[in-house]
């Protein structure tokens, strides 16, 4: 069975994600980091989705993005509440967490390197509207490029690192059709930018939109 | 004064490549690692450069390498002692940790973006015989290359980002002639992989090894 690396953020496009790698028969090891972000519930919420996704191993690796500042999730600026989807489409919001999916995938690299592992999966999606320049096709196709020069692997000539991205063209709403065929535990996700007392979601954040008309769209009930 | 984030592991590369940087007229930010290595002593070591060679600041980041292992430098493998310059021409090291230039790159990237700086520092060099793939003019100009996609910046269309790798093609004996001319402060830097009780260097590590022939190669007394 083939190893992969799969980050895990313990929202509903990282869940999907590793259950697209566990249905193409990867062996996976999910990989979550507690960045200092506010929701640092999500990562309660990652342990249970490795776990019902069947996960060979979930590791949740403490960085200080905190140290760098320069985001909502990490420091203190307030999460934007209700806004449109024409306001989400307008530029990059202060919840973008500077260079984050490159921190992360590097440290998926690091472990897929160890592990002698080709693989890697990871949830990014270009459509919802959140604008984050690393989510895009163009970075994605770029960090694979680089990681194929970072490695043992790449200095042997085996420049086969594949950074997969299964959800990168697809709307909410698909991948949310697409996570329940695939028997994704939706109910153990968590999304929320800014969780409420008790680990409530807030409702208002743009993840909390998002993730609402995903599931309206799919026509399919969030529990 | 422009601002540039410099690596900055303590050794007498990255000590050098600061003292260029400052010599270019930039404001440096440095940023060093605590990432379960060894020879943790050489963050002391990169204290003493920062303000030596009169860094803005000085962050020292923790993160968790350790919990992959796969190196002689993070996990229970010995340090290779003694060996000869053609021994260590023979492929990569054990003391190889997977991917930690990509990572600290990245970190890198993180801090220059809330900066607003355009200008990355890194003191790899490929030509000093240690073999390590993230130490090669290809991997640092792609990682350029996917930097310039990964932020804001890029989105908007400032690829400007620039990874300076001033020392990438000088022998050992040139950077220790550049350090010396930049005024360097040899002395409080650190080197060895396997420092003995008390700090002092092993004498006998690749690191202990290339930095002994780049001083008597350079006809400059190592203090």
């Amino acid at each position: 069975m083939n190893k992969a690396v799969c980050l895990l953020s313990g929202g509903l496009d990282s869940a999907t994600c590793l259950a697209v790698a566990r249905k193409e028969g990867y062996e996976c090891f999910a990989l979550s980091f507690d960045y200092g972000q506010r929701h640092k519930i999500e990562l309660e919420a990652a342990a249970r989705v490795a776990a019902a996704l069947g996960a060979k191993r979930h590791v949740i690796t403490k960085i200080s993005l905190d140290a760098f500042g320069g985001s909502a999730l990490t420091a203190d600026i307030a999460v934007p509440k209700q806004r449109t989807l024409e306001d989400m489409g307008q530029g990059i919001p202060v919840t973008y967490v500077p260079a984050r999916n490159t921190i992360f995938l590097s440290f998926a690299l690091a472990w897929a390197e160890v592990l002698e592992s080709s693989d890697i999966f990871v949830g990014v999606n270009a459509l919802d509207y959140s604008g984050y320049p690393d989510c895009r096709p163009e970075f994605i196709e770029a960090y694979q490029r680089m990681a194929n020069l970072a490695t043992k692997a790449g200095v042997e000539g085996r420049t086969n690192l594949k950074i997969h991205a299964p959800l990168i063209q697809l709307s909410k709403s698909q991948i949310v059709k697409l996570g329940s065929e695939l028997g994704v535990p939706f109910g153990l996700t968590h999304s929320c930018y800014d969780p409420q007392p008790g680990g409530r979601a807030c409702g208002q954040c743009d993840a909390c939109l998002l993730r609402r008309k995903g599931f309206e769209e799919a026509g399919i009930e969030d529990r």
